[in-house]
């Protein structure tokens, strides 16, 4: 029954339709193997966000790709 | 006071402007029904979802339309 | 498929467990009346949030609770 | 390490980049001068939710905006 | 730079610190794997949630467990 | 209208009740100052995690802490 928000910057750093579904088979049999969560109910989410929306540092990822 | 987050389906699944509005006063309502919380506080974000980007069972809901 | 995150004050305000099931229930409701979603695939997730922890109107709800 | 989500509505009442990186400064430096948290391991994502999507007194913000 | 959020239920049901730091190991390895993302600014927070606060198929887990 | 959620560690770092007022009053005089945003509907959730739930690096903070 558990519940991942995964959330990853998007737009050109995107994943792809592949990649999202390795990570949500991944995390799937991640818990199932830790804490035997019943893989039927377990619900993951992915968020892309946007470069400019996105902070680290005090400094949004747009500026950090820039080098400024 | 509460802050409500409700998650659905996007893209071809992706509730109407006017199911949108349903969502929000049905669940303001059930809040000052249940907690007698204030409506005038209540606040209600709808996230809607790529099928790419949501995952069940270990499959993105998009193979899971598709029946892979 | 939905998930529903609802947050309300916690401590001496928190719901009863009988009210935290009729959130449960109702919302779940909500969602298969307005979208047709199938509720045994719908998960809500109550947050009790402390007092303290809380704000709106740049100050938390013990503050505003006190009159101060 | 401190994480930070900020909501705000979109839409034509989008923050542009420049506020956004404002926003995520500012918040990175408030949590380094109350808290005395890292910077460069804050991290701050900035979510713009559609007017149909945000609902505050049971109505989305798409009604409230045209009176109605 | 991902952000991960996992939750699981807590209570007797909640995972040891062991389990914990297993499933940050492998969703921190996951993303590095799949998306070739740093290890070293991978954030992820686990949430133990309350048996009465989790809700699947309109019903509390703590109403689930006890075959009610 | 906007909605602020604030990760920190909790256990033995967690904030006092003044240093979480201060962050609820900060950060919605920022968002009042950057993007006009009325106080008095600005809603702030503070979150303390405790330390084993909390990963960077792919350790979780307990681990980091011990030097181990």
């Amino acid at each position: 029954m558990p519940y991942v928000n995964i959330k990853v910057t998007g737009g050109r750093e995107a994943p792809t339709a592949e990649q999202k579904a390795e990570l949500i088979r991944g995390v799937t049999e991640l818990l199932g193997r830790v804490l035997n969560k019943n893989p039927a109910t377990t619900v993951v989410v992915i968020d892309e966000v946007d470069m400019d929306n996105w902070g680290i540092g005090g400094r949004s990822v747009t500026e950090i790709r820039k080098g400024s």
